[in-house]
């Protein structure tokens, strides 16, 4: 191309790193988002948000998913990899985001792109302490409140993709589940990531024919329904 | 997280869009490059590079990827997606690189965060009257020069990502190949995919096995070797 070309139009928008962080807490599949102010309904900006921030100087895209997922989590053992990167114009088209960053970060806002990466975590009561101290919880991604910039079209996507992969890589889905499951669980994590109920039929049926699905000689116990059988997650059975 | 923080250490890099545009002319794998300056021993630049430029104020990311694909290739009927953003803090370490773009564009470089598109194209007589204006050729992917940039990193990482993707997604190879094509030429573009040879016993049964790759009663003309069966792609029997 003609880099000529490139003076009179191009110019220097701001790039972000922001995550979608996504756990199943062995019933409802969640992400995990931070507050862009203090919960007040007088509040100017009060949204949802991908938990994120500006790129510094000094790393590579990586690392600052990394830092983000480390300071929320408080660990470095989880899946993470990048997703995408999204920069239309209309990112910051509300003037609410626009202001609520211009004044933490003390500049001028123009335009934002941002790398979205993908992380799936195991919900438990470490990670659950950890997120205090940054304002972050989580939240159903089937009833999602309005999210600022374009965070909710992102976790859309990232859901998209979450479909496709959990078919052409299924042991990812495992990372979000806890060491010994139900078939029920395992149902239901897949039927909130394509958004729709699953033949309970068929779903047994593609259970058993996983070598990577292995049953284990336990049940629930202390429920008040017929009490259902454990399964775990084999690595290595499963053909990547 | 808190956005506080990134006053102190956040910056404002270049965004650039770069296009890896793969095709395969019957023989060879092949990468579109175009060049940094002219082609002189003494250029203070004259290295090769992916064809791509600065993102301009008003365009979404994959606008600028097609813009890219549509001026080299005169085409808007391709496979393009967006592959990976690099942005490492060393993309910008060669001086020569850095004097280019500063020149070409008029303006200080620090970093430049780059959205790398992928995208396969069928390379005929029409493509390559087009790129002559762009001052762009097709490379050999197996015997590439120095490339400006992490370029060549970006081509590896695709290599890899279209290995993977040739066994998800088989289609996306046929986008490379001619409406018709023999046994060798497709087991030639896996080979040269993959960075080695593949056994060719294997590779005909591998053939055999696919309900797309539909055996024509056309067979090579005016050749000096045993007449090879041309194949077809045949959409709709690819398992998606």
């Amino acid at each position: 191309m003609q880099a000529e070309n490139t003076t009179l139009n191009s110019f220097d928008p701001h790039v972000s790193v922001d995550c979608v962080i996504l756990g199943y807490d062995g019933e409802s599949l969640k992400v995990l988002l931070s507050r862009q102010g203090e919960e007040d309904p007088n509040s100017q900006y009060n949204s949802l948000k991908l938990p994120g921030r500006l790129l510094y100087a000094d790393e590579d895209l990586d690392d600052a998913a990394n830092d983000i997922l480390n300071q929320l989590t408080g660990s470095q053992n989880h899946y993470v990899r990048q997703f995408r990167a999204f920069g239309s114009p209309t990112r910051t088209n509300n003037p609410k985001d626009v202001l609520w960053l211009e004044n933490a970060i003390k500049q001028k806002i123009g335009r934002i792109v941002t790398i979205a990466y993908l992380s799936l975590v195991r919900i438990n009561n470490r990670t659950h302490r950890t997120f205090a101290g940054h304002d972050a919880a989580w939240y159903k991604v089937s009833e999602l409140p309005e999210l600022a910039f374009d965070h909710s079209t992102i976790i859309r996507e990232v859901l998209k993709e979450l479909e496709m992969l959990s078919v052409q890589q299924p042991h990812l889905i495992f990372e979000m589940l806890p060491p010994k499951f139900t078939a029920l669980q395992l149902r239901r994590v897949h039927e909130q990531i394509c958004g729709h109920e699953l033949d309970v039929r068929n779903f047994s049926k593609f259970i058993m024919n996983k070598p990577y699905i292995v049953p284990l000689d336990e049940w629930e116990q202390n429920v008040s329904h017929r009490a259902a059988r454990f399964y775990k997650f084999q690595v290595g059975k499963v053909k990547l």
